[in-house]
């Protein structure tokens, strides 16, 4: 199952894509025709837990019964947002969860040992096809990060290894745009991770029953139509789970936590000379299995 | 002004303290006497900016009519929460802010030439009172660290120095509770900065009038009533007009986004043998202008 945010003709709506037709069913309209409880955003509905699911399953029968409330992929009418366009808290990400990305930014010695974790505030959050602001007066180094991302489903703290699926929900796509001066000047990564319009996500969340193997999505990242990242979660430092259970050691995690779990080797600061990104430039991250998020830098 | 969020008989309310009287005036029961629309949080209030005022100052006035609606400070029915029980993102924190603690911590060289943020989970909040779990398992080395925390009160990017006041609201205490041993192990700080109960909060927020000159604040952190850290805001090495402009360059800072400012030296990591903290320790920060801010470990 793939879930959506989007706005129609203004309207933010939770949808589900059809893959098969090429379009988005409106779940809130559906609800709303049947009088049904709906919650106004996939933070709320993941915080129903099954709920949401069974709400969600009854609403897809009378799509399928009818082919009502439903919009082409490419509707003009149609605009993307975030699945999450507002956490309810910062996005946790893994740093340098890829071999040769950390030694892309550093040198062997900077493959970490044990998990690493900073976060971006959630006012960086933006949608598939939002502009990404370049950000000209305060950094010279505006860079892409292509990530798969965990979406958690279930609250839990002190969450093991064996049970750390259980508390998944499902997978998007991240863009974890990054200031690399920034990153460097200020020691911690907050600020240099934190620039408005730097958490590109989307373009749906994808349920963990539709990705059975989280640890086998290839992904690659074009700038201009050209292959910048190739990738494969297979070279994960730390797996899902792994990453899980460090951060729920005292932590309680809570349905709608955002994980990005890192980037391979290839950003544009990995390159001599760098290949920065600029005002005018596409970013295409594909992970398999999820999907395509693309954005403009302006 | 002091702005408090507390339970009285387990209803969560809004409540102004009339310090002279050493009562709360609860304000969100008063709003309900006279029909008044009134947010259901501070962070909703503060989002409200002017207005929110205006209706503090109206009910302000009901009150000095008839003395309504009051409870003793030290009413057992009374339980103190933090004024923003659960900030909207992490908690901004800045590191290593006063030079002595920069220095304790490690040497000369660690004192910042920039101003370096990291973040904590907003499930690390708890109130006045509330206990400091002492999470055996996860960590041997909890400490703490007694702050000044600014609560931003009007939202804003690219806000500069001479600025920067404006978009404060007020203060209040924070104790950036943190386990040593996970902050080192996890190189970037925020795990061994978010683990549960690890944010204590208050007990209530001064709005800038009532505290003129920030930059002039002893603050004193006692364990088992015994001072640790005796420091002033006169050491920040980031004033708070600083730290405002290099957060916000980028990023947009919004109403009740809170700031917690740097700890002095004093913590229990610094001294030698370090005396970290244990269940049954007593943690009391007292801030000049705002009050003292106790909890236990437990």
């Amino acid at each position: 199952m793939k879930l959506v945010t989007a706005k129609y003709q203004g309207d933010i709506f939770l949808g589900k894509l059809i893959e098969e037709e090429n379009v988005v069913f409106n779940l809130s309209l559906a609800a709303q025709e049947k009088e049904m409880e709906f919650p106004v955003s996939l933070l709320e509905g993941l915080q129903l837990e099954e709920k949401f699911l069974e709400k969600i399953h009854e609403l897809s029968e009378s799509y399928h019964e009818n082919l009502l409330f439903t919009y082409g992929l490419t509707d003009p009418d149609l605009e993307w947002m975030a699945p999450i366009p507002r956490p309810a808290k910062n996005i946790f990400c893994v740093g340098k969860n890829y071999r040769d990305h950390a030694v892309e930014m550093g040198s062997e010695a900077d493959i970490p040992e044990h998990v690493m974790i900073f976060s971006k505030a959630p006012t960086t959050v933006i949608g598939h096809q939002a502009d990404v602001l370049r950000h000209k007066k305060v950094t010279d180094e505006l860079d892409y990060e292509g990530e798969l991302a965990v979406i958690i489903g279930k609250k839990g703290k002190g969450i093991t290894q064996d049970t750390a699926m259980d508390h998944v929900f499902g997978y998007t796509i991240i863009n974890d745009v990054t200031a690399r001066d920034l990153q460097k000047k200020h020691k911690q990564f907050l600020i240099g991770k934190s620039l408005d319009t730097s958490c590109p996500m989307g373009p749906w969340i994808v349920s963990k029953e539709d990705l059975p193997n989280p640890h086998e999505l290839t992904i690659t990242t074009k700038v201009n139509g050209e292959v910048r990242q190739d990738g494969t979660t297979k070279d994960f430092i730390f797996t899902i789970p792994e990453i899980i259970e460090a951060l729920s050691k005292g932590m309680t995690l809570e349905p709608g936590d955002v994980i990005a779990t890192g980037t391979p080797a290839g950003v544009g600061k990995g390159f001599k000379p760098p290949r920065l990104l600029n005002s005018g430039d596409t970013i295409e991250i594909t992970v398999e299995g999820i999907g395509t998020l693309v954005n403009n830098v302006v």
